[in-house]
């Protein structure tokens, strides 16, 4: 390794290395890994699409439920809902090869997320229709 | 509306109201609400166990990035990727009616989980392999 190769890593620990601009290497080495890190980004953009597509729909389901709980004067949150979902995901996580901190952590941003989502409506002026914590 | 229903109501709303147990209830709006929430909640449910699933695949897919990216001496983070993804998502969130808000939001939790994950792998004494940022 020469003394140039050693500096340009020491800098890419800081500043990052940027992919897309090493598939114009003329090391075969580097360009083939490039070629399979854009192989394996292409699933993992796919990935995000879908579970951003689930996520809208996910909304959309809690704020039904929200709507119907408002209308019935159910509380927005339910602990015994709350119990049985995280029981679920972790179970599911095991089955999938997920780390179930991270299922927990998921439930943890969608939770937070309904909340915020309302504050935000509500700061803007707007009707934030009805909360729904656990759906 | 009796004052047992006003207290009860009063009540929910500090404690929460735990659907399932209203499944008995001899009031057939109640019985009628709480059965539209249970559909809806089997859609939620499956949509979680989908996405734990796909985030299985998309933390499959990270790691990979990363044990290449280690043995090409590149960094954990690509700042030009972040850049793309975080546009590319809302351009989806916007198409799939989600509020983008919850978009960048996702990511963010992706990216902390990702580091979280490698903290408590070494913390715990294992070998917490490559870590991979933004893939």
């Amino acid at each position: 390794m020469t003394t140039t190769e050693d500096d340009w890593r020491a800098a890419a620990r800081e500043e990052g290395t940027d992919i897309d601009a090493l598939a114009q290497s003329d090391d075969p080495q580097t360009k083939r890994i490039v070629a399979r890190i854009d192989t394996l980004r292409a699933s993992i953009d796919n990935i995000d699409m879908a579970i951003v597509a689930l996520l809208a729909e996910r909304f959309k389901a809690t704020a039904q439920v929200g709507a119907l709980k408002a209308r019935a004067g159910f509380a927005p949150a339910d602990y015994a809902r709350e119990e049985q979902q995280m029981e679920r995901l972790r179970l599911v996580a095991q089955g999938a090869g997920l780390d179930t901190h991270i299922a927990e952590q998921y439930r943890e941003f969608v939770v937070t997320e309904t909340k915020n989502r309302h504050r935000r409506i509500a700061d803007a002026g707007g009707d934030a229709g009805v909360l729904d914590i656990f759906a």
